[in-house]
């Protein structure tokens, strides 16, 4: 029985990861969880699955809760936070969190020793190097959750990272895919929230309209499997079906493929090193399918992309001041405050802005990140 | 430093094998090596890598190779080969024989406690039940060395079994792929040696255009893998650039890639677990390819792969008849004597005559074998 802690519960991949758990009641049990300010999916959370502790966003939020708790103790805000990732019965920690608010749970928990299951990337491209080497310190696995990394890490099972000669992250292209930058120019909020192949939360899919969402992940790569950023190469694969590569030495590559589906990564991360059915997920057949496209990936339409490269390349501050532009950025884009191509033109300024810090602590982070996102409200 | 026992050396596997041992000669060494009647290449491959042992097909073809022998004992024939196969001093068997030839040495080896790297179907394919059972009680590695194998055992890396629910084999169709069978009424031998993707031997170019190469593929992943045959798919893909596939129970596939180069799989079945380099392979760029296409396979138009599942299915010595029937009559094929579609009429045709044996041993095995191909001439 593995015993969970789940952060940011009521997101896209909290509910998923609560599917799971609740398809292997003999395999997994859900200790402690967190949510927002959704308190009637909290309360329902806690009726069904009896958890031990539940953190809320707010503290007048857990007066409408009381209702609803029986045997589980309720707590709130950051520190909140913390409480369900230290959990003491819980061997693994699923971060699900949306944001950079994932990030002391995060340190907290592996400090602890738990497992980490990390659906939440600004962590990793904040504070990528703290979190590798805490985790390392610790002896305690980065379990991937989103799909592409869950791809490479499959990819990698019972290989040699020595022997990697080159990761290969597949995108789908996001809504605006086939349009020319010239087309950006009109594109409403309503177009960037169609994404044509996977149904995630509203800042998840303008990032995949942006391509900044494939620009976070590179630099997850790159500090999920250790590798410098000129052996990570994206390419553009509109079916989604392979999920992402991995090219050895021998220039062999393995590759994860399957229907889109987030339960499959959540479950592996939940199940590693084994794996359980998961008897409703619709099962690959290529020749239903017919075709798959590959395309070169284009830096200059997709400039996040670039922005990305560029700030791992760089690293110490820089990622943190392009991913708090980025989340303030697509957080106006959403209030409908700026246009889809502002969005990237102010990550450009912030970081141009910025004078990078090598090797930020966990309190230079926080300021870097508060002071990038002031910046980009002041250019609005 | 392994040392390699070759079978075959101047085939297409056994020359691209030497090219193996020839990169890396600090982790390989070519122990004793036979071929067939090809002296000349025996000479060379003895001066440029002083093995212990070589053997030829024929008595007479000793004295031809006496010139060139300085250290190197010679020897000839089936007990030639089973020599080779058995040398004390050779960790590591690579059978690239092409033919049911293989099955004795290989039975040898096995039970001589060496690692098996299996370039010949015929070996899995009429005496799986033998083979698999030995290599089972010897606790022996049997390595697969043709693509599609090499890419399910690459897939399989750090996976436990019991989570198989799939395995996908991938075929290229052949020199015939886009021909209907009315199509295929004229065509001639020089046709069916055109292979799109691979360059091989001629049998085996042969049986792919037949599609009988997938059919003793499938055979074999039987045995390698331990699944049922409901558990064995195959689809069709023209490009080659998957190898093949594994489905596991939470429909997650894993897939290997790459550029169409038998050293890979080859210097794979060498190095397991570990990689190296392959300076000179080239690297897969998907975005290059561009495009990979994928249909169902029909087994009316392709009815070998039909005779092969039914075979297979069927179990005991029919795989055996249908092996040898496909060997003689593919020989007769290429030596002009019948039709293109005449060769999948005699495989059926002996298939049919045969009685099933449940249960073959060795000897048995033998004269199954040399029955069916009596019978194939017979019938010609």
């Amino acid at each position: 029985m593995k015993r969970i802690s789940l952060l940011g519960a009521s997101g896209s991949i909290g509910t998923q990861t609560l599917d799971i758990i609740r398809l292997h009641p003999e395999q997994f049990q859900l200790t402690a969880f967190s949510v927002g300010r959704n308190i009637e999916f909290a309360a329902k959370v806690i009726a069904e699955f009896g958890p031990d502790l539940v953190s809320v966003q707010r503290r007048e939020d857990l007066d409408r809760l009381r209702p609803f708790l029986a045997h589980t103790k309720a707590v709130y805000g950051e520190n909140g936070l913390l409480e369900v990732a230290l959990h003491p019965d819980s061997s693994l920690l699923v971060n699900a969190v949306v944001g950079s608010v994932g990030l002391v749970p995060t340190l907290g928990a592996i400090e602890a020793g738990k497992t980490i299951a990390i659906a939440n990337k600004e962590t990793l491209v904040t504070a990528g190097h703290l979190v590798t080497e805490a985790a390392r310190r610790h002896g305690v696995d980065l379990l991937p959750v989103d799909s592409e990394h869950s791809a490479i890490f499959q990819a990698l099972n019972g290989e040699d990272e020595k022997r990697i000669s080159r990761l290969i992250l597949t995108a789908s292209g996001g809504s605006f895919r086939d349009q020319t930058r010239a087309d950006l120019e009109s594109v409403t909020l309503e177009d960037a929230l169609k994404h044509p192949n996977w149904s995630m939360g509203s800042k998840i899919t303008i990032d995949s309209a942006t391509m900044m969402n494939k620009g976070l992940e590179v630099i997850e790569a790159h500090w999920l499997f250790g590798l410098p950023y000129n052996q990570i190469d994206v390419v553009l694969h509109k079916e989604s079906i392979i999920h992402s590569m991995v090219e050895f030495v021998d220039r062999s590559v393995m590759a994860q493929l399957g229907t889109p589906d987030m339960r499959v990564p959540i479950q592996y991360a939940l199940t590693y090193p084994d794996r359980l059915p998961l008897p409703d997920a619709k099962q690959l057949q290529l020749w239903e399918i017919g075709t798959l496209h590959f395309q070169q990936m284009d830096l200059e339409r997709f400039r996040c992309l670039r922005f990305a490269y560029e700030a791992g390349r760089m690293g110490g501050s820089l990622p943190t001041v392009m991913n708090a532009a980025n989340e303030a950025a697509v957080e106006a884009f959403l209030q409908r405050k700026i246009s889809f191509l502002q969005i990237e033109e102010l990550i450009e300024q912030a970081m141009y802005h910025h004078t990078v810090c090598p090797n930020p602590g966990l309190e230079e982070i926080r300021e870097i990140d508060a002071a990038a996102r002031r910046y980009v409200m002041g250019q609005i």
